[in-house]
């Protein structure tokens, strides 16, 4: 069962655990300081479809299906998967998914939709309506870009706040076997508007909706920062990272020495020219599903937040002078 | 706890229900055959907003908080909220429901998305992970219309089998309070795809979803049609009713004596030309909300199934020639 506790913070009584986990990303990625940690790399932008879109979707199949056959999964055995992503009308995740023939619930986040997925995997396993449950997400540079901004080819000029959308995909198989780190808590994030209006600037659009769930995580449990080896954030990136920091501290909180963010870790800013750093919902999945996740395997890591944080804008509403909305949902995940 | 049945239908044990539920909608609805038992008619397509797009942000905003009075509940007793329309990004959700500070779950069903809205305020309520879940969806004629197909000005012809987009909003309040329909089962979608390009025949795209859920559901149950008062479609209209009659008929079942389909039930076809019947999130959700649940309230209807379908495309990938993956979720509702 789910217990509440607090203001609503979900508490796994018995502890889900993130049996399989694959991450597949793109070339620039695969140049960046996790590199070696992915467990695949599409070196061209088309992959071997004909569409970024395409590509994108076969970011997620591929990582789907390695989580699966890491932790010796059919298909036929996984009672419903959980995946959401960037595009119109989440193509990437319907078209990426479809062949599988799992039951499918598809979840929008913009780039909370990883933590989102695994919450509600979490809460799938832990009630007993899935035995074993997926959780997908994907971003890809090429087609965020021309969905988003402008056409490739036109080489736009991007700002020094702008962040890099991520090419990758990460998959978590979700359960309640032996192994994997355990989803111990989750914090749904609630919307947070500070009517930023920047689209080129989701960092501090964001980092307000982070520091909204961090704390009511930490108020409804009575931890501490301290508690943990680690507070990772989804992709606020270097501009929203110092927000972030400083809103906390305005709460009492120094998050400084013990927080790392998924945009800032997948690139090398100065070396890769991404600006701000990286992002899209494959930015932290896939510094999850290697990395982090790797971390645990190894013992590094035992007990940590990950929160992902999304921007919930189209082009419309910010072409209609709209503000920008955010979320950030939490996981607390432990060995 | 949530059982799982058969082949992995969900079977709710403490039967969480719909507690409070409300509907709103446009003039063309209002002025329908269900016209007199919608909540709240809002006549101007704009309602009192700037723009398409917050006007229906408006209609799931009212939904929501009259759902929400009519079963006594405030905003803070909402333990979270699943939300989702056909606007890009789900941004008739963000931006309807961000005041509410309800914990936020975006989803994306296409116009399957209240079926699977409600079955996630289902597990929630059932897992402990909610004492009260909200579900709402919409859909807005003039914001599908512009960003699907051709912006309003241009008076485009539409073909017989094309079908309209409800303007409407639908919200439910799911607990394990004492009142209200039951919701009993659920049998998640499988993605299907029959290769159908046709974006104007949505109806014929999706059938092939609802037949498989249906017969997956009656499988994992050992029921039959007979067993239910009725069977209400989301929203196949015409065309798609008639492909979905013909599949079962392959597989011996015969449900056209029990069977209606919201899209059908909204709108007198011929008297408001609107082809093949309604559509969209709004549709199924804004029927369920007034018509469905209020002949539970009267006791003429004690048992039924609700499938909603939805078509998980893009109109880029639609430009791209590719097909229309389809998917339907399904209700088991008693009293």
């Amino acid at each position: 069962m789910v217990k509440r506790t607090g203001a609503g913070t979900l508490v796994f009584e018995n502890q889900p655990r993130i049996a399989g986990y694959a991450s597949v990303v793109g070339k620039k990625e695969s140049e960046g300081p996790l590199g070696k940690l992915f467990d695949k790399v599409v070196y061209n932008s088309r992959g071997d479809e004909d569409t970024y879109e395409a590509a994108e979707s076969a970011l997620q199949r591929e990582a789907a299906a390695l989580a699966m056959q890491k932790c010796g999964l059919h298909t036929d055995e996984i009672d419903c998967v959980f995946a959401g992503d960037l595009l119109n009308q989440c193509v990437g995740s319907s078209f990426g998914l479809m062949n599988f023939g799992i039951p499918y619930l598809g979840q929008y986040g913009a780039c909370s939709t990883m933590a989102q997925s695994l919450m509600m995997a979490a809460v799938f396993a832990e009630s007993g309506a899935a035995r074993n449950a997926l959780a997908v997400t994907s971003s890809h540079f090429c087609s965020a870009e021309r969905q988003y901004r402008y056409p490739m080819e036109y080489g736009s000029v991007r700002t020094p706040t702008a962040q890099w959308t991520v090419t990758g995909a990460g998959a978590c198989v979700v359960n309640h076997g032996e192994n994997g780190a355990g989803i111990r808590a989750a914090t749904i994030g609630r919307i947070t508007d500070m009517n930023i209006t920047d689209a080129n600037n989701m960092g501090a659009a964001m980092a307000p909706a982070a520091a909204e769930t961090i704390l009511r995580f930490l108020a409804d449990t009575g931890a501490e920062p301290e508690d943990f080896d680690r507070v990772f954030t989804g992709d606020l990136g270097a501009v929203g990272s110092a927000v972030l920091y400083e809103l906390l501290e305005r709460e009492g909180l120094d998050i400084r020495g013990r927080h790392s963010d998924c945009g800032m870790m997948i690139f090398d800013r100065e070396a890769q020219d991404v600006h701000a750093g990286g992002s899209g919902c494959g930015c932290c999945a896939s510094v999850l599903c290697s990395k982090i996740l790797g971390d645990f395997d190894s013992g590094s890591l035992k007990n940590i937040l990950f929160i992902a944080t999304g921007a919930l804008l189209s082009t419309t509403t910010s072409q209609q002078g709209k503000s920008i909305p955010s979320i950030a949902h939490l996981l607390n995940i432990t060995c």
